[in-house]
């Protein structure tokens, strides 16, 4: 046994070893510095993927195969030993490591042994086989097993019999596939109820074998099984299963072999070891099983590391009334209150509580019924959550008394709760703040930052869309842009309701408390922009028809008018008719507590992109320390500006012009104090003027129309004309590529009066402030330079205007000018560029099109297809492709720095609220991030995150497998 | 002298050590390999450059001003002596250096002396002033001229009068502005009638400086000038400059002085030092007139170097029978054979040579009318010409009986001549091959590539004129530079017609094919300026008589209209009606013999782009060595394949898609055929399918016309809906970015059976061929890769289908499958995409558009406007970004072969025929280039220089100009 564990220990040590190369062989092929820094959960995760990629050829396959007899395969655990309870659950999947912890523990355990899931990963690669030497491995546990149990595997006398579970590494609840009373037979069925002197017990047993190794190892339909039940209750006038008789079973059982042999074309097996043989593959097959394959998708997982399979002594909760079986949380999982939590039902088997059929009891209950099994309960699984340090998701049975834990793992929760308990587990000293603070996953902290459905509200769901912007809103349903403003004018508040939505929206959606279309993905124009603004939104919300001529829009036959109440929920994509009450978040308490641990811990900035003062506001509040985007676009899209905006780019002199810009002057003057005065003693930059002019005119089609009507009306000719202008202008300008035309610094180049009087507004409204006390930081930024030339160029006119304004408003201000870095040749020559800026900001969205050769708008057609074919692991507008974009970063901060070692380098792309990508910021060395206001925490916590992961990735020596 | 000496020599070489100082400063912010090796002569227009930049505050300036009053300005030549024979000509100018250089060789040469180009930058640095201490080095030189010429300067009884001649480093003829008879005024004058006991000489003299220095140096219009002259000669009713009195030239001279009076505000001059001050200062300024920078932008010379200044005693050809002047080369410079050659006038100025008012005499003349001049003449240019090892383009003047040289330099010449000359020179062991390699101009083998008339052709000359420069040219008769170039950007083939051109036509010279004009000799404006541009021309077609005011041309009775086709054969002067026809021309003789020699010194491959069996060809017999880049969506677009083209887009399934593709195959099974016949036993690399889909349907406007046309028609439902699905997949298929959108690699990695199709007709076509015994390397090459899995994915369905087209068609053909490198991702990961690539192609084209951020469709609107304002010095898209791009190519070549030592490296953008590109690929190490057909000599050529260059880079030691 001593010889054979080191020989165990060998091979996975050398097993570690020969993935570790081929990871670090992989690390030489990209940049250093960061991948050797990468978690390793993702190294682990990448290697595996990479050795099944290598696995692809039959000789790879056979070499493993011959190593793997000599594998250890079977762990087992029983009578207070557990083989595996120094193996982690990579390898023995989470409930199998569980089950070892707790019987290494004392913890009363059913006994039994755990397939590994290197095993499965093996029966993958070896063409659904299991592999050479398991068989073997298996009988020897079997065999200990009946001698700890004192009961024989087959044994018409007295039967052991099994449930067979999966148990990944990762819990996906509810996922993969479990058979219980394995063993049974027309022979121990006897010995079952000999022993149990239940007739009854045995066959029912018995008829819910037959059916769940029928569904789950033979793949027939459930309710196949079900429907001769639901017969048979009919023909007998029965209501429930408990009114079954011993006979009734009988025949049941008869009519499940015959659907087993029918439905198969085999015999429903007999022999035990044949049962345990197929039970086994099948939850190894169950891996792969279409539920599981989308729930790891979901919860981005990985999809390569195999289950482990548990089998495990049958124990019973429906042996009488001192049985009983049940499921608890150590805490509240819904509001993290620190409370024993969870139900339990007596003379039950485990399947009864979770299917629902019958109404579990509290189990507070418990202490009253069966006072000293509570009281073990109670000490157990506080054991547990003090040895787990976390809170425990605990099922236990008892059988005639006797308590049985059969699994524990950590709870699922709320981030309400997970906030909570983290922040009570430091009070409590049970863990540190850095445990803490890697407890949550950053992005689910955007559910504390949005109004949220009172959990206590109940409601129907009328339709259900894609979970666009998280957050609840109710309003009056309303179908324009137009009519959003003027009802949020008259203090109403509405859900703008639209098929999809475009940019003439934005004031529309800026108006509304939240968005509804029943068109387009995560990643449409709605979904996109609303997640910027902070506001619900419901997209793609097939179910719904909008027909905005009618004013109404219709779900099935449901028929929803302009003015009705409606209730979003972009957390859930649920929608639902009238007011549901929601309550306001807070950055208090708890959470409040949590953020400023993240703060202590985090060493990078993290700024806002916003470009009004109220978005600026919601960001500080938030915790941003600047922004770190203004895009001033923005603010020329306002009715009353947006006309002396076409004015300007109609302007036929460079006169013309200057007097349309004039006039634009005090507006964007305006905008920019507000903004400094919100974010006052925090630095704000500031891009100029960045898309193509085309974007300030109206649609072609639309002026032609025009022209048309004005024609057909027998307009005169000068208003004729101007709208004739106006298109020889849209034509004029416009462009094949306009990703890639007369856009960014181009415009300031060409047209340096534009920037002259961005210049002057913003220096003006510094100015004013500064001599009224207040503390202004103006950052000023010069968008899409791909050569220092264009920047020295912007550069001159900056300080040339910046000079001037202060000088004659007699103030003192302080001004940087910088670049964004978003053409790839900016990063490729930041030597350069940087000898003229005072900051870079990588302007990750450009930067990823540019470098990737897509953009946004156009990938749609081939961007699913690529993520679903594995070509891109992940959309690359959401997480920043580190090995190929992530490169320009990293060479344009060093190219960078290495002429100008005080620049301050950020990124304001929409990767700046993506933790990944915060990590990889944080690992480049950048000096901040900048998100949209509601990703400002999520961004505080990465970035902590990012700081601890590198600290544990430090002391970790020769473990490659977290074990929390 | 000698102390001044050292003093100059140590101000040079500190000054060239601080170039060098900012040269390698400027190079650590780059990639180093590629810079450290840049020419010299790029390297220092480079380094002026940035000096200009550098010098834009006032301090610097300042700091400068000190230092030049110490600067040695002013070179003295003359007595046999020549300060400056030792200094280069980017100090002196090509005029100094060859006046010096002649004055050192004891030719003989009028004294003078000459203001260097340092001088001159000066005074653009310096706001248009002359550095302090100019004057006091003059006055210097001046005196010591005075004892050299036994005359003095301003002096009334025996006047010094001096030429006041630009020169800069290259030469620029007739571009900027030359002063003659300077120091002449109403005391002189009589002085030099005196001396020359000849009134009417000296009036003229008189005439002559007053016109010519109010036009160059107060800026007043030649035309007024002449008017008083056309003027006079009617009212005296003479039609010749030469019958006018001595009485006209006073009254003459007197209405000038008006002129100059009434135009410039000041009486003309007197003061003999006044004048040089003026012509001097004049001189410079011409460096920047409108005209010479047209040149230099159309030369690709640096706009920075400044001019020389010289002044020089002036000589007279005019004075009667034994005196003369003339120009001449030392080989005819249109044929290169080695023959004297020139023309000369008796008893003329220069500019009544370059003029053309009177026709010169051919130059063998000479021999008898002056023996000894001529044998001495002939005796100073031989020298020369083995002094300088090129054929040289001399002035002289023989003032009565006595030869003075006034200018050598190297002659311009056709490019025939100058790779006969080249060729020849070698045999004659005055120079080496590498030495020719170096002399001809890649670009300018064009000309050698170009049509010339059928021999076989018959056809009527109407008109003969001089041969001014090569090759044949047909087009509608055009009368004006303007309109040629409208008629040129409407894609009209013009020749240009005029009764002589000036400077002023450069530009419709260059969009002409070829230029005729009536008058003009060998060395006139047209034939000098067409035989720099290569382009036929005939010129001093007495003949003709052109009316430019009715739009027409006469030979004799004979009328020609605006629009008329005629055609010309600049190779023998000779004007044809009507198009006559043209052949291709052929790598034979000297040129075949030189491209031999390109051929041994390049180790670089050069590959063609051809689309086309024919186009294969014709490259094939320009020397390249296989394709580079075969498109096939070419291929798709002749009538009968568009269809089927559209039916695959149309199709609604993958079945229908695949019935349109089984179509398809034939074509371009067919299609390959041809072109690996055409390119037999080289390798031939073949694109899968690049542009997005759409680009093979109509246009949305034209299917909507369509679709109301047949709904007025009344047409059945079936055709209008069949127009409709056209459109509605139009619309599908409309990006916002065609660029960055869905093509390339994505379209065959979304539809594979396009891939499939194309692999096939590939394969089909080489087992074919290669069953008959033929040679075939088929090269397929997947575009628009960005990620390593688009390639595996490609590959995959590549080497699918070939293995089992070979396997079926039982044939061997060995064939590989690689990437175009054209997005930058696919640069920065060439490591990952390397290890599934046999090779690389740099897609340069789409590679400079994602890395600089602008498609070449939308760049138009500010690229101008960029390269006027310096931000770029080339347009990238002709001559690569080796600063940005270039690092992409460099990082790619190199990660790739990191992983993939064998890999093939080449480049296939339009860069692959820029000379200054393929030395860019060399030195990054590709393995071949490959360019449009017509350029394959070309970059043949380059590469050989880039090997030279390196060569001599390595040889050259503390050398910072080539003197050559």
């Amino acid at each position: 046994m001593v010889a054979k564990a080191k020989k165990k220990k060998k091979r996975v040590s050398s097993k570690k070893k020969s993935k570790s190369v081929k990871a670090s062989k992989a690390k030489s092929t990209k940049t250093k510095k960061v991948t050797a820094k990468k978690t390793s959960k993702a190294k682990s995760a990448k290697t595996a993927q990479k050795t099944k990629t290598a696995k692809t050829t039959k000789k790879t396959t056979t070499t493993k195969r011959t190593k793997t007899t000599k594998m250890k395969m079977v762990y087992y655990f029983g009578a207070g030993k557990a083989e595996g309870h120094k193996e982690d659950k990579y390898l023995l999947g989470g409930k199998g490591k569980g089950l070892a912890d707790m019987t290494h523990a004392k913890i009363p355990v059913p006994p039994g042994f755990t397939i590994t899931t290197d095993v499965c990963r093996e029966y993958y690669d070896n063409n659904m086989q299991a592999p050479d030497g398991l068989d073997d491995q298996i009988k020897k546990a079997m065999t200990k097993l009946e001698k700890d149990t004192g009961m024989k595997f087959g044994d018409p006398e007295n039967p052991l019999l099994v449930s067979v579970r999966s148990g990944a590494a990762f819990s996906m609840p509810g996922m993969m596939d479990t058979v219980l009373n394995l063993g049974l037979n027309a022979e121990t069925l006897k010995g079952l109820i000999k022993k149990t002197d239940n007739e009854r017990f045995g066959y029912d047993n018995y008829r819910r074998f037959i059916a769940m190794f029928g569904n789950v190892v033979l793949g027939i339909d459930k309710d196949i099984f079900e429907d001769v039940i639901t017969r048979k209750k009919k023909q007998r006038k029965i209501r429930q299963d408990t009114s079954l008789s011993v006979d009734d079973f009988k025949s049941i059982i008869k009519s499940f072999k015959r659907i087993v042999k029918d439905k198969s074309g085999e015999e429903f097996p007999e022999d035990p070891w044949q049962q345990l043989e197929m039970s086994r593959d099948a939850v190894f097959r169950s891996w792969n099983n279409p539920r599981a394959i989308t729930y790891r998708k979901l919860n981005e997982l990985p999809g390569d590391l195999g289950t482990a399979v548990n089998i495990q002594t049958m124990v019973y909760g429906n042996m009488g009334d001192t049985s009983a079986t049940g499921v608890g949380f150590t805490r509240n999982p819904a509001s993290g209150d620190k409370e024993f939590y969870g139900e339990y039902l007596t003379n039950a088997q485990g399947e009864d509580v979770v299917a629902g059929t019958r109404t579990p009891k509290p189990i507070v209950e418990l202490k009253k019924e069966m006072p000293s099994v509570y009281k073990q309960l109670v000490d157990i699984t506080g054991k547990l959550e003090k040895f787990y340090k976390d809170v425990q998701d605990f099922e236990f049975t008892i059988q005639e008394g006797k308590l049985y834990m059969l699994q524990t793992r950590a709870g699922k929760r709320t981030t309400p709760a997970a906030v909570k308990i983290a922040v009570d587990m430091v009070g409590e000293k049970l863990i540190k703040k850095e445990e803490a603070l890697m407890r949550i996953m950053p992005k689910d902290l955007d559910q504390l930052l949005h109004p949220r459905i009172d959990p206590k509200a109940k409601y129907d769901v009328v339709a259900t869309g894609l979970t666009a912007s998280p957050g609840a809103a109710c309003g009056k349903v309303i179908f324009t842009a137009d009519q959003a403003v003027e009802a949020n004018e008259n203090g109403e508040k509405v859900i703008l309701v639209r098929t999809e939505t475009n940019p003439d929206d934005i004031h529309g959606m800026f108006a509304a408390e939240g968005i509804l279309t029943s068109r387009g993905g995560m990643t449409s124009h709605a979904a996109v922009v609303a997640r910027g603004m902070g506001k619900p939104c419901v997209a793609g919300c097939e179910d719904v028809r909008v027909y905005e001529s009618q004013r109404q829009f219709s779900i099935g036959t449901l028929i929803v008018k302009e003015g009705d109440m409606i209730t979003i929920n972009g957390t859930t994509g649920e929608v639902m008719l009238g007011q549901i009450p929601t309550i306001e978040p807070e950055l208090t308490g708890e959470f409040g507590e949590f953020m400023k641990w993240a703060d202590e811990y985090r060493s990078i900035g993290v700024r806002t992109n916003a470009d009004t003062p109220n978005d600026a506001a919601t960001a500080r509040k938030f915790g941003a320390e600047g922004i770190g985007l203004c895009r001033t676009e923005h603010m020329f899209f306002a009715e009353d500006r947006l006309a002396v905006v076409q004015q300007m780019i109609l302007a036929d002199t460079t006169a013309e012009r200057q007097a349309a810009l004039d006039k634009l002057m005090p507006f964007q003057k305006s905008d920019f104090v507000g903004i400094f005065k919100a974010m006052e003693g925090l630095p704000v930059t500031i891009r100029t003027l960045d898309p193509p002019l085309h974007e300030f005119l109206p649609n072609a089609d639309e002026v032609k129309a025009k022209i048309k009507k004005l024609v057909d009306d027998g307009a005169d000719e000068e208003k004729i004309g101007k709208q004739e202008k106006i298109l020889a202008r849209i034509q004029d300008l416009h462009e094949q590529n306009p990703m890639l035309g007369h856009r960014g610094c181009r415009l300031g180049i060409t047209f340096p009066e534009i920037t002259e009087m961005q210049v002057r507004a913003i220096i003006k409204a510094a100015c004013e402030l500064s001599k009224k006390g207040k503390k202004v930081y103006p950052e000023i930024m010069i968008p899409l330079v791909g050569n220092v030339k264009e920047l020295e160029n912007q550069k001159e006119v900056v300080v040339r205007v910046a000079e001037e304004v202060i000088r004659k408003m007699k103030a003192k201000v302080q001004y940087k000018v910088g670049t964004m870095i978003e053409v790839p040749r900016a990063a490729l020559t930041a030597d350069e560029v940087a000898s003229q800026a005072d900051f870079f900001s990588f302007g990750t969205n450009d930067l990823t099109q540019m470098t990737m050769g897509f953009s946004r708008d156009d990938a749609g057609k081939f961007l699913r297809y690529y993520i679903d074919k594995g070509i891109f692991v992940k959309d690359p507008f959401v997480s920043l492709d580190q090995d190929g974009v992530g490169q320009l970063v990293q060479m344009g901060t060093e190219k960078g720095r290495s002429v100008n070692e005080d620049l301050k380098v950020g990124i304001c792309g929409e990767h700046g609220g993506d933790p990944a990508s915060i990590e990889f910021c944080y690992k480049t060395g950048l000096n901040y991030v900048s998100c949209s206001p509601f990703r400002v925490p999520i961004a505080r916590l990465s970035a902590a995150q990012a700081v601890i992961k590198e600290k544990q990735e430090k002391q970790k020596t020769g473990k490659s497998y977290t074990t929390a």
